[in-house]
């Protein structure tokens, strides 16, 4: 038996030791990892997929953690994916975060990794969908994806979630009228955080009012807006709530299998275009089959579109 | 004369109205961009690319906006490409880095560019490329690639850049711990801004050690650390030295072929990646060749991975 069917058939058995080692195995891009993946794809698609995404400070670690304790608390089970690709430059925070991870990881029913910007571009947001998907078919209920950047991957990433979320919080005037531009699309929960704070009232009503402004044709979802202080628990019911009534939606016009296409469709070209770019890096090596068009491009003969279109000649692309 | 033909002629007469249309031919991906790109390309080669990346906060635009005047105190021609992908989430000190911008942008010498999320993965880092050559062949000496973000496709820009400029400030010291994680390889100088805060004597020591340690063998660049307050252009004039200092290297060490060479493959293959996700993107759609794929993902028949491989069967890939 390969170690990957071993593996899977551990997983399929609720070790999470098997599953710590697969998800290691994707991380590294070891040949293994895809027979595995192949057979757990058969046991996946229950799980609730919520994304998380925010300002840096505004509090998304601790609300990650108090939601997979709610959810705990009802007896469910929990995997969070704390992606960090930014984690050059991220703050001080990081560190109490962690701690409150710890503190939950001692529960076996609830897992947690982290994910940095291992590989290349576009090898991460393979990665992260390949270890929702490993998290979906070891059984858990809620897989919460924590994306500590904004840059593209991660958007993407929370994009594809059935349900996503975003994190403000009070007196971030100026980044509200940000969110405008390019995440009030993609966020069907928004979440003020830090609501004892001075000035929770004001953010919540200009929330509230985007929201309301929001376009959507008869009988979409109206993103809702909930208050809350994740330090002290408080207005994570009613998150718990909201994240529960969107699902419903979700599932009873029918817009759940539209997510699930979507997100299967943006697995699909994510892998595609890391096998190509992969393909095409070997092949411009010195000593590959097309590192001649490296000369003509430094010598101006070609310029990099045409060489693009060379390469995908050569390649038979 | 076609309108691409007719665009690059202008440009490289020095038409900044042109210029500026054909970057926005560049970001909406017209058809014609192309072979005005092809053309320009023989044009392109001899600015030296500055990138310039670190947390937010830090006073990355000013001193974008300071280097630039200093650039042209000297009598030399610039060009500022601020890439924001991050934009739903920056904070209020945008305003204020734009006013300062404008400012600047009364020199017709100084060509500036903000460029979003537009598009799709990999469109963006496509573009950004194409908005670089663009302003290189346009005759700029010194093209800034200000990154707001540190999201995977902002690093990959800076890192392809001749110099990389890593700027923090003083009391960032979790900061600067995580700075070790990721950004170290890709610094070429760093920077403390701000150095007039408690703390920067701190800040810079770290950094200095940092640096020290830094692995390199014989003759490698070692990566200096510079002061700077850039609102009142403190140490501008130093960090301008630097940057000079290390472009020397690169032409003396014949290093900077290989950065040149290392930016170009990297290009090739954000464009192929980006057309061939494309491609698949339009087979997989209703009605597309491949549409039938999506269906087995659904039904649990087939996995991504799976779908993938025979999704480039079926391009030819």
């Amino acid at each position: 038996m390969s170690e990957a069917s071993e593996l899977y058939q551990r997983l399929l058995a609720g070790d999470r030791r098997a599953a710590a080692r697969l998800i290691s195995m994707v991380e590294d891009g070891e040949e293994g990892a895809r027979e595995a993946l192949e057979e757990l794809h058969k046991h996946s698609g229950r799980a609730h997929i919520v994304g998380l995404t925010g300002s840096g400070g505004s509090g998304k670690s601790t609300l990650a953690c108090r939601l997979a304790q709610e959810y705990r608390a009802r007896g469910k089970t929990v995997g969070i994916v704390c992606v960090d690709p930014t984690s050059p430059f991220t703050g001080g925070a990081l560190l109490g975060d962690r701690v409150r991870m710890q503190e939950l990881s001692g529960d076996p029913e609830v897992f947690i990794r982290s994910m940095g910007s291992r590989g290349a571009l576009g090898g991460l947001a393979v990665a992260i969908n390949d270890v929702i998907n490993i998290l979906d078919a070891f059984g858990k209920d809620y897989i919460i994806v924590e994306t500590v950047g904004a840059g593209q991957v991660e958007i993407e990433v929370v994009k594809y979630a059935h349900t996503c979320i975003v994190v403000t919080m009070p007196g971030a005037g100026d980044e509200i009228q940000a969110i405008k531009a390019g995440i009030l699309e993609i966020g069907d929960v928004f979440v003020v955080n830090k609501a004892d704070r001075d000035g929770a009232m004001r953010t919540l009503a200009d929330l509230e009012m985007m929201v309301e402004t929001k376009p959507g044709g008869v009988g979409a979802w109206k993103p809702t807006v909930v208050a809350t202080v994740a330090l002290e628990g408080d207005g994570v019911e009613a998150l718990v709530a909201e994240i529960a009534r969107h699902y419903d939606f979700l599932k009873e016009s029918g817009t759940l299998t539209r997510k699930i296409v979507g997100r299967m469709k943006a697995e699909v070209l994510a892998i595609l275009s890391l096998q190509v770019s992969e393909a095409a890096g070997r092949a411009l090596e010195d000593g590959g089959v097309a590192s001649s068009l490296v000369d003509r491009m430094v010598e101006r003969d070609i310029d990099p579109h045409g060489a693009a279109a060379e390469l995908a000649r050569e390649l038979d692309l």
